[in-house]
């Protein structure tokens, strides 16, 4: 197989389909997302068999069992991959959606009307769930999409492409709507972020060496998500039976997400009432304490931060804690050491909560809640493609409304400029 | 000097005033567009003597007297900088901005909060008066800026952007919230281009090749406009003295703008009525037309169009005409040969008219009235700093808007995720 010439088809096939979702109708995409959804029931025990060749291929190659675990598809796995294009065809289609339609001076009425971005590449590792969730989201937003997944899931991914195929079939919608790449060789992932003439936006889902790989080699815009350095400040007029609530939510709710806490800091007026309470709670949950010396003060027992701490993201059960002279100290650290991703203060005082809001330059910034809150479903976007941390286009969690653009619309009876 | 120190230089203090503007107050920036409004008035004779400094050294390099044109700051170029950079101040503040802030069934509120980009490079040929509408436009938006002009126009731009600061100072904010490249070096522009670190976004404003370039070489994310080859659609249902008007207009309205008609197309059935009163109108005009075989039915007098004819954007009085079947050939066309810029339709069919304006896939798509009104003051915008072709963040005509992007805001009582 010739990579460029393969991948200069499916970019074709993939714009030439984009062309007739961009104006399909909402009830054959949501047509499409049930008979997708039925399909992948219908054909489970077919789904099964392929995924059983990439896991036993999984096996021989060593991985571990978390990521043979990832792979699995499960009879669970299949009916929340059902469930989820469900729940996407519950929402309301964006498309065509009109605001701001206002009267001019000139006698024009100017608005804009919501339209999809084109073709979208989505580059994704080794979780094959991934294909069918983006597949749906993208084609309810009106996209064409083009996913490449990681070649450990690559009979996996064949095939759930094959149930979306058929369901977009059954709705009369282009199959090429969703194209799954059909080589694991390397190249094709840079032919992708090449196609400049093909592919509108790419989205990378995964690890961090693989969103930086993207994020260098893409000739093409790319909405990711980076790291998820996520504080929480805990004020010294915090209410503090809340903040040792919220802050033990923050970082044990779940481990390895990106909202979860990964620093602490506390203001140094109740660094002494609260850290004994809330290293006592950590204690408990086995989170591995490791603290700024002040902290260390008051928690002899917690390790020393180093200051590569402050700018690690752990995934796991450790956090660090800082002690700070008050909020002004707190928001210089997480605007320097932060990620930009989601960042809470507990305080009670008004104006605090007014400036922190304003001030903290993150996707999410929230006041006496958890951290974990920033998610498209928490914050009523019914879905998520992923939390975005940079700024152009979208910004934090992304539903379908961040996987579209929005024309001006003029409609007027003869006017002309004088 | 060392270009890529300087440059970093450049880059590390646009990022710290960046920090600053971002919560700057709105007085405190519509302080400082009145105060660089009245340094430039204050300075006109300082300015101008340096503004001959280029005149004299472009007129030596054998410039042609249009470029001389762009390149002179006339006391009225002077007054009109001025008075634009005063409209900015009398402009609302979208930072800060809050939208959408809605309780979930969790108790939390969430919103959107508006918020700047953070630096912005802004790269441009001679108009030395883009330095303070691009300056101005970028501290409203709370965004520093980093300003690349022509090498013709170094001792301007240099100037102004001392009246700029000096503006900048009388209001308190950093004077390095605008900063002018102070070298003529090319190698500065790549610089610029690959500083991803300390810049957010490009905008290129120019010719088709200064554009191609940056898009090409940027590694930070790029707004930009391309070309602007429109059409208006001269339906079979169209009032046809509305349609003689508006095309007319359309086209010669002014020649060398990105919104002004290069291509028109007219449905069959009317072709005969029409095309010798429009002809009749173009020739008074001096307008050359080039049509298509059916057009030099109705036609003789017409040049033969070619091929490149439908996708060249003239910039001149030259018109392509095509005669199609209908509204569905009309669309065709402008999807394959246009530029996603601006087309529109002249019908008084309801469901023409709404198809159109569902399908045509360009930034502005308007019915019944002249491409000359995609524009960001026609638009109501205020002010505008290009108009984009892309299709991620800012599509169509970019306002202070197009200059911000939104955080999540999450406001809560001790709210943990369960």
């Amino acid at each position: 197989m010739n990579i460029t010439d393969y991948m200069q088809a499916v970019g074709q096939q993939a714009r030439a389909a984009a062309a007739v979702l961009a104006s399909a109708e909402t009830a054959a995409k949501n047509q499409a997302l049930h008979a997708m959804a039925d399909a992948l029931l219908a054909k489970a025990s077919w789904l099964q068999a392929e995924n059983a060749k990439d896991l036993s291929a999984g096996r021989a190659k060593g991985l571990d069992s978390a990521m043979l675990d990832r792979l699995t598809l499960s009879d669970k796995t299949l009916a929340g991959m059902a469930e989820g294009l469900r729940q996407i065809a519950s929402l309301a289609d964006p498309i065509g959606s009109i605001t701001d339609l206002n009267y001019r001076p000139t006698g024009i009425q100017v608005g804009r009307m919501r339209v999809p971005l084109g073709v979208i590449g989505i580059i994704y590792e080794s979780r094959p769930n991934v294909t069918a969730d983006a597949a749906g989201l993208c084609l309810k937003s009106g996209n064409a999409t083009i996913l490449r997944g990681g070649s450990e899931a690559i009979h996996s991914n064949r095939a759930i492409a094959a149930c979306v195929q058929d369901g977009l079939t059954a709705a009369n919608l282009p199959a090429n709507c969703v194209q799954v790449i059909e080589t694991t060789d390397r190249a094709a992932v840079g032919e992708l972020l090449r196609a400049k003439d093909y592919v509108d936006v790419i989205i990378p889902r995964g690890g961090k060496s693989l969103i930086e790989r993207v994020s260098q080699e893409s000739l093409i815009p790319v909405i990711k998500h980076l790291d998820g350095i996520c504080h929480v400040y805990i004020d010294d007029e915090a209410d503090l039976a809340k903040a040792v609530t919220v802050a033990l939510n923050a970082k044990t709710h779940r481990y390895g997400v990106c909202n979860a806490m990964e620093t602490l800091l506390v203001a140094e007026t109740v660094a002494a009432q609260i850290l004994p309470v809330l290293a006592a709670k950590f204690s408990e949950k086995g989170v591995e304490l490791r603290g700024c010396p002040k902290t260390r003060d008051y928690l002899p027992a917690a390790n020393a931060a180093t200051e590569a701490d402050w700018s690690t993201e752990y995934l796991a059960p450790i956090l660090s804690i800082r002690v700070v002279t008050g909020m002004q100290q707190a928001i210089e650290h997480i605007n320097q050491y932060g990620s930009h991703h989601t960042d809470a203060i507990m305080t009670e005082n008004y104006t605090k909560a007014r400036h922190f809001l304003r001030v903290v330059d993150s996707s999410s910034v929230i006041v006496n809640a958890s951290t974990r809150f920033a998610d498209g479903f928490e914050f009523g976007l019914g879905a998520e493609i992923g939390i975005s941390t940079d700024k152009l286009h979208a910004r934090g969690p992304v539903g379908l409304e961040g996987l579209t653009s929005q024309k001006y619309i003029v409609l007027g009876d003869g006017q002309i400029r004088l």
